[in-house]
């Protein structure tokens, strides 16, 4: 599979060159970074472009790589509803091209999420710790929130009603963010990088999902698994939770 | 929901007789043992019956079950191919019946054998750890060897080859128990009960599943979702995963 | 060792019964409770008396052990410093009888506490998560409270500053309750007992010590560790630690 | 504190650098490494020399030091009794150096490996699991390896028997290594570092000690401990332990 990288010399983008380069099954022809002219790629016969630039650049080079009929992986952010609706409209003339619009490629991170949506109809109790460096400035994390928001959506479909607690004395703090029901609790501890634990719990036993993320290079997976899927998977994905 | 039990004075039965009866929506109308007769539970209105009695009886129950019309929910076990294909041609004759058979109902351990299963496909490397009381004589566990065979195949279908493991000064043991390929690491010890833990790992991330079982009435909330499920799945049901 | 038991028929008392005549090295020679005489224990030979009665009548038990020149292990509660004081006065005149007043005799616990105090001085971070069945009034638990005031005390000897943490943008609560300047967690959840987690960090290193407890037999090896202790342990000894 | 390195340009030496260069109480005078005079540091007025070369010239870098009268932190490995021997009879001439000769500057490690030694008495199981990245060629680790003697010997000396265990239909390797009577267990999978828990179990209860280890800037805060320790001991002291 030939691979371009639209990107090439930002931070994530040097990690996808590289990794694509280690696949035994990719080859990667191209290489694009700001002042590059995006015809190099689809001279060096790029099958699926990766793209991880800036919200600025992103439209003119999607709508670029599906006039050209190239598939499309894009990490790069900013994508409202009224964009993705457009990348559909462009889809519908070229039935054959894929794209995957996606805000995370961390396969364990997602697989979490999904986990954790699944068992939520199952356990009465259900609690969200998650672990970062102590240079966060944000607690808890967004990945926290969203999986507790998740969890709830999960929990109220089910008919469950509120998680039993009989906390009547408490230090203010002790137990925890309430997320739409479902308490987080954030830990800052220098020797930290970036995990979460979801904790499940009913009658006589308790189910935990734990994600531990040691660097960025626990993105590529994700991105070539994109790359792999993307071309037999027509129109617009949104989500790695579809490929999964 | 009415609901009566068979094999009410076992250890399981007097379990499942004390669940119904806290539960908000089941009625408990029979509790039935050695001796007494079946028809207690149809001229009590049973509309679903549990089944936790032995492999000699087991047939006997389910076949008058099928006839009066009656819904079941079954723990005993021995139930061969041959057994389930039985049970499937009865219902044949009742589409309004359904039949619920399951080794296992410990919604934690099922839901942890599906996410295994789904994981296994997205990392290269996979073992498991389970954690035992020290009068266990088996080892590694039922559950262990159940999801690492889950694992082997899952992995044998997504194309992976073996685990990464340069391995070459080994003592005896140290790397655990190879089944189908997957490493299983059996841990005893007094003040643990029946714990299993299943690492995923991938480029610069873990994915863990963990599960932590107390005491036997773990398997109560299982129960209950199968006698709430069972009347609107006609036909026979191997398994509770199908329910999850 | 000849052991005899006050509050023998009491929750705690039953399992040290139990515990004394299962151990290899006692035999128990007495069973008082309410109503019983106290020189029953003295005729059948006890050499270590077990103490868990009310604050009502341990004084009076106390005092007659000294008198009687039987070493005493007092697992009951309401023990003021100027009670401690009034058994030291006591013991004075018995130069050959010990006295062991503790508040914990999980052994589990009480190695935990020691081991954070210890490892506090080290690492420039540590937060505490407890974790316990939802039907737990407080958070968070008495337990967690005295960790987190020992690991802070130990931070303040050592000349530790606050621990690092850039957090600016908080869901009230995701941080914790701030015991003197320790984020401690707590979690409550169905399937829980009784669990307690200290995480300590440092640069590209952590150090967790974690103590779960399942049941009130826990207290028993910590009992009897007591027993065994207190005849050579001449005085009035607080605390289990000083065992360990 | 005037710090001088030798060994300065070698893969531990570098982070030693910059970890005293970022450390308030001190100062780093000299960065030396082959080639280099050593005179450079005692000109440059080092209070206290970190040596991470080689074994062939750490003895007569720390004959050296003694002679200029200044305290050394070593981690250069290859000490054998007799080369510690020789630097005990250097140093009885020169009452006020302190040089401090450790196999492991882990902070997190020698307190893991302290604890667990503590905790051995008290517990009738206790088993070890180590986990690694998949490039590692022994299995278990040294470090593995190294607690479950100190555990065996603290055992013995406190009179348990063996640990509990009534397996008797074992997958071959399941229950892991034996050492002195120890389980060990090895996991090794991608997106692990370097990590290790001892478990103890008694009734109704577990104690776990567990240390993870991100990479080699965890061993600095163990050298600048040392670094500030030293020049308060006089004479020779061997590992970290005694610090702590």
């Amino acid at each position: 599979m030939r691979v371009g990288v639209l990107g090439a010399r930002g931070r994530m983008g040097i990690e996808v060159c590289k990794a694509v380069d280690a696949a035994d099954d990719m080859e990667l022809v191209a290489m694009i970074d700001m002042g590059d002219g995006l015809f190099a790629a689809s001279d060096a016969g790029a099958e699926v472009i990766v793209d991880f630039t800036t919200p600025d650049v992103v439209m003119d080079n999607l709508h670029w790589c599906v006039e050209q009929g190239i598939s499309a992986v894009v990490g790069t952010t900013g994508f409202s509803e009224q964009r993705l609706d457009r990348v559909r409209s462009w889809l519908s003339h070229k039935p054959e091209v894929g794209v995957l619009v996606a805000p995370n490629f961390g396969i364990g991170a997602v697989l979490m999420m999904q986990f954790a949506t699944k068992a939520a109809r199952h356990f009465e109790s259900v609690e969200i710790i998650e672990l970062h460096h102590p240079r966060k400035v944000d607690a808890p994390s967004g990945t926290a929130t969203h999986t507790a928001r998740l969890i709830a959506a999960a929990r109220a479909e089910a008919g469950l009603g509120p998680v039993p607690d009989a906390t009547k004395d408490e230090v203010d703090g002790a137990r925890g963010a309430d997320i739409d029901g479902v308490r987080v609790h954030a830990v800052r501890s220098t020797g930290l990088i970036a995990h979460q634990e979801v904790l499940f719990g009913t009658l006589g036993e308790t189910l935990t999902i734990r994600h531990d993320s040691l660097d960025r290079a626990s993105f590529m997976p994700g991105v070539l698994l994109g790359v792999r899927e993307i071309r037999n998977r027509p129109g617009l994905t949104v989500g790695l939770d579809a490929l999964l």
